[in-house]
């Protein structure tokens, strides 16, 4: 059944409460300054993979958008990373950071050294949004609903927590505080007009729930290389609820 | 330099000796008798994704192969895992590996509850094959060569160790003791015949070197999530070894 647009909008936020990752045990290690110095610089390392790929990804999003009007509306998203001649973009922000951190920005704007794990999970994310149905496309990035509570908290803990967090190096998420929500306001009305079948609405949310794994993923990795112990993503085979399951099943 | 047929060789073993997973700490566990119940399912549940993805990759290859001779060459791989009239393939042996761990083999089949990462990987290698070059996809298939090891280091140390391993649940590795020598003299061949340029052979170690990448992330999600501790894969960011090259790079 085709659920009502508020009722549809709940299920997405509701994706968000489960699997977003700002209930990664990363970011909770981040914000409150448990990090040392080469765990910040390994989680600057890897993510800079994924803010070098987002334009990447709304191009391949625009090249397949016939609309004018569409690729109009998402046109600044590649702004904002690439930046503008007036205006430095995300990308050039975040090597401000990687600055910052004592990291040489030639050898972070390379890519070496980043995780096979965070490749394969960012790329995944690009083919998806070059593969999938515009539909899709668009509800994978409503996860910018869930982020500027996150870099909210990231700007505070990171400032009272680290010698290296000022307003120059955490201008890219200062920045993200403004490009976000004007973003994901015309994403979520696109996502709720465009889904007006419980076919649509379930693809919507499963696209969804796909970007979370994109974003789970890129920190279980960091954290499996240079923090520690087992972790499984949400959704992952639980040998407790199997067992449960298949107990149930089978009696 | 373009090198000689026999040192380039050499040098894509080494490549195997170097990055290959039987250098993964999960194999050790595993083969040693070490691994929980649990452990060895969710080895069984991850790994079927790869199994199940194979012949699509080998499909994906051979969808852009013009030679009806090469074609013909490759075809046996998807028969040897989507079995023949006559035969049952790899992944038929497979579930049987999944019965006999006590895993429900439908909920294997279904895929449910694989690693978002183990995904990421096993559709990176899908998709590299579909989108770079023959050469590229044919080297990368290479880690064959190092295949026949591992599967037999595998039989010997689940028949010790486990109650579940018997003649009929191992049945798929020791197939693979058969088909992957069969396979990879053919691809190695083919690829000591095409790499005849510097830049080729480049290529060619590099699409290796990518494929034992993913080979060994599907292992650190496996270890991360149903193990335990802080490892990176061959070639992520070292603290360690960054500052070595970047003091000596300012002195």
């Amino acid at each position: 059944m085709t659920a009502s647009r508020t009722a549809f909008e709940d299920r997405l936020r509701e994706i968000g409460r489960q699997r977003y990752h700002d209930k990664h045990p990363f970011h909770h290690l981040l914000h409150s300054g448990g990090c040392t110095a080469d765990q910040v610089r390994a989680w600057v390392i890897n993510r800079f993979y994924y803010q070098a790929s987002i334009p990447m990804k709304d191009a391949a999003f625009m090249s397949r958008v016939e609309d004018p009007a569409l690729r109009r509306a998402w046109r600044s998203r590649i702004e904002d990373h690439d930046g503008t001649d007036a205006q430095d973009g995300g990308i050039e922000r975040w090597l401000r950071l990687a600055d910052a951190v004592g990291l040489d920005r030639d050898y972070v704007a390379s890519k070496d050294g980043v995780l096979p794990a965070t490749r394969f999970a960012v790329d995944a994310y690009v083919r998806f949004v070059r593969d999938k149905s515009l539909l899709e496309a668009v509800a994978a990035s409503l996860t910018e609903l869930f982020a500027p509570k996150i870099h909210a908290a990231r700007i505070e803990g990171l400032l009272a927590n680290y010698a290296f967090a000022n307003e120059r190096s955490l201008s890219y998420f200062k920045n993200r505080l403004v490009e976000a929500p004007k973003d994901v306001a015309f994403g979520l009305s696109w996502v709720l007009d465009y889904a007006d079948t419980a076919e649509k609405q379930d693809a919507a949310a499963a696209a969804l729930i796909f970007k979370t794994d994109v974003l789970w993923a890129q920190l279980d990795a960091l954290h499996a290389a240079y923090v520690e112990p087992a972790r499984r993503p949400p959704g992952a085979w639980d040998p407790g609820t199997y067992l449960r399951a298949h107990a149930a099943k089978a009696s």
